[in-house]
């Protein structure tokens, strides 16, 4: 049960540039009773993404853009406290996308019931097991066509999708795993922590010859989180028949003006390079079978995670704005 | 037979952007007995490609650079005129890559017999039945895995391999099929000639405004041979899943500095889209389909083709100069 009051973050001004907080409005909204098939949900964690930043732009993309007003949307977990919904139960833990805000309500199809694995914690079903993990097993696996065998370079290491792509490239048989992040606690996080073969500070002048010393062999598969000079620079080093899985390009994310993309597209051709973007959200198709793999992985520790927490609803543009400024290792993630 | 003077044209200098006659040097060579195994061929027609400005420079690439002081290597099509192979008879049409010379010789392993079809010029085996129109078969049907009812859009379209591409997915099911080229006459053969459904000049401020007016429903399949701006305005208008064949991008090939690449890269991920180079040379198991399939097209005349001449084997420096002043239509050929 809840005091019937629920707290949520509100975009109010599409931010120019880099967001800041006064984008956000925070609002308390008294809930009303629920009707029949509706229920209330009191968030135990609330994801905050990098891919939000596009939908803070007007414009149709492969997802509608936020509303001006509205509360924001994205993923998050929680337990049921009431229900009149004949498909979850008081206690159930859900997933769901109604964002910003600790406690939820809506009709029951909006929530989706966690089948619960032993000795996580429940922030683990949007981490590893949730669309950051789906993310990175897809991309790494589907897109990527990662082979045995396989260079790989993985950029954004150290954040939530980077830092499980590198290590289900390492658990499907890639010969070396290279990551880039940006500071010198993260690079060292991605070798002791993550198992990464060797990492780099992105902020090097010339990442192209960074890579060429820490994968003398060439890089056959590259997973993009960052876009602008990583990709070029992966563009630069990638052996004949190489992959590239674009996920995101963080460095571009809060530039009005796109910046000028990677010179040595040419070289697409001459070493036959495929650059291929994808969206989670297409490939339902592999979940069952990532799940199955990715809780074998959890409950080994062969997959180990990291999360950077911000505590408080309140506080949730604060974790957004952190993602921009790298403050995260791991999952970026507000504890309700 | 011939007098045994072969006339021939060597790289003398690497080039230091657009190439100049002074790159090169016409020679004579007088041709010494044929030896066991050998044969002579005389040259009808001596191809020229735009990637041969790539291998004018130095360092490895896909395929070894040219030497300095040696005949400039590539596609040509002659007959046999004396042979000490088994393999070979005089009279026989081959094909060979020993290049810009009007008197070939050597290895009868070095010349590949050609099953000459009725009523077709010889150059049609350097053209159409060719790497040429291989290219263009491989990079339609595979590389972009062009399917029915798609939006194609074709670079460099008046070209010898983009006319064949924009033919070819006319004939594999495209729903529509849209060229760029450099002049209002190859605009013009683009639609009057090559059957593309609409075509534009690529020198328009606003190459992608352009490709929203003449594809408003949005371009599936791009086949990419000029790379640059053309490949950007391509991107910005692709529709989710699209498909990018990189072929060649003519645009750099005389930079010495690399030009930046496209802006909208981001547009990869939202959008879904695949970019991927090739080399025909790769595609070796493709060739049989491809012939049976081009035979037909070319004795129904649902593939034509154009062709662009220059006599002499000492102008060949000049055929090859004008593929970047854009004075072909069609396959520009050397007609010895």
């Amino acid at each position: 049960m809840t005091d019937g009051i629920s707290t949520q973050v509100r975009l109010v001004r599409r931010p120019d540039g880099l967001p800041v907080a006064e984008d956000f409005e925070i609002v308390t909204e008294r809930l009303r009773a629920l009707r029949h098939g509706e229920a209330r949900v009191v968030n135990d964690f609330v994801s905050v993404d990098p891919y939000m930043r596009g939908r803070m732009r007007e414009g149709a993309s492969y997802i509608p853009p936020f509303e001006l007003g509205q509360t924001m949307t994205g993923d998050a977990v929680g337990r049921v406290v009431e229900s009149r919904s004949a498909d979850l139960r008081v206690g159930d833990l859900v997933t769901h996308f109604l964002g910003w805000r600790d406690v939820a309500q809506g009709d029951g199809k909006l929530f989706s019931r966690v089948d619960e694995l032993p000795g996580l914690s429940t922030s683990a079903y949007l981490g590893p097991l949730g669309v950051t993990g789906f993310t990175a097993y897809v991309g790494m696996t589907h897109i990527a066509d990662l082979r045995d065998g396989d260079v790989v370079f993985v950029s954004g290491a150290a954040g939530a999708v980077g830092s499980v792509a590198g290590q289900i490239a390492k658990l499907k048989g890639a010969a070396r795993v290279i990551g880039s992040a940006g500071s010198p606690e993260k690079v060292t996080a991605l070798t002791e922590r993550f198992g990464f073969d060797a990492a780099f500070d992105y902020h090097t002048p010339d990442p192209a010859r960074r890579l060429v010393e820490l994968a003398p062999e060439g890089v056959d598969v590259y997973f993009d989180n960052v876009g602008g000079p990583l990709l070029e620079a992966a563009v630069e080093v990638m052996n004949d028949f190489g992959r590239a899985a674009l996920c995101g390009s963080i460095s571009g994310y809060n530039s009005e003006e796109e910046a000028p993309g990677p010179r040595n597209l040419g070289q697409l051709v001459s070493r036959r390079l495929t650059l291929r973007g994808f969206i989670i959200t297409d490939h339902q198709d592999l979940y069952g079978r990532f799940r199955e793999e990715m809780a074998a992985w959890l409950a080994d520790e062969r997959v180990v995670t990291e999360e950077t927490l911000v505590e408080g609803i309140d506080r949730a543009p604060e974790a957004f704005l952190g993602l921009f400024e790298g403050r995260n290792t791991g999952k970026m993630l507000v504890r309700v």
